[in-house]
């Protein structure tokens, strides 16, 4: 659970894998620690079934823009394309109002 | 993929369960099915691990509005409070951008 207040902005990640693999899970995971440490990070959330989905929560479009360019990350998203992701999608989002259970 | 150009808006309904369970399965397909037939209903992505995460999309917050106070989709949640969930996020957001691959 986030402990700030809206408005904040969410990217939705939505992959589907070529295959599931190692090296795969190797650089999923080093990507979410990498992007823990960047300005502006609020928070992730990750789940995989056939479709996988992570959810990461930051301050501003800048720290997201901020976070696409950095160069580990732009070379993990080629890797994405080349070998792992047979196909995802990514928005980008605003978040207006947030609640949660229990309080 | 959705064919549809931003902006829409999305749930971000994030959870996570006392335990699973074939009462919390029958529970959540069907509202998903009954989600799908509301007007302004776009699509939706679903994973589950320790924490489960569906992702609805909609024309509008209107729609949303409509869907959250459809009265089978109000019983649920109250069953989902009482019976189903240790805890749960629900972010309401707006769609700015969105990409997709391959293209």
């Amino acid at each position: 659970m986030l402990n700030v207040d809206p408005p904040y902005y969410a990217v939705i990640f939505s992959s589907v894998l070529k295959k599931p693999s190692e090296e795969y899970l190797t650089m999923a995971n080093k990507m979410e620690e990498l992007a823990k440490r960047q300005p502006g990070f609020l928070g992730i959330e990750s789940a995989r079934q056939e479709v996988g989905i992570s959810v990461s929560y930051w301050e501003s479009l800048e720290a997201i823009k901020n976070w696409k360019f950095i160069p580990e990350h732009m070379l993990a998203q080629e890797q994405g394309k080349d070998l792992f992701y047979k196909s995802y999608s990514v928005k980008i989002c605003k978040v207006e109002k947030a609640y949660h259970f229990p309080l």
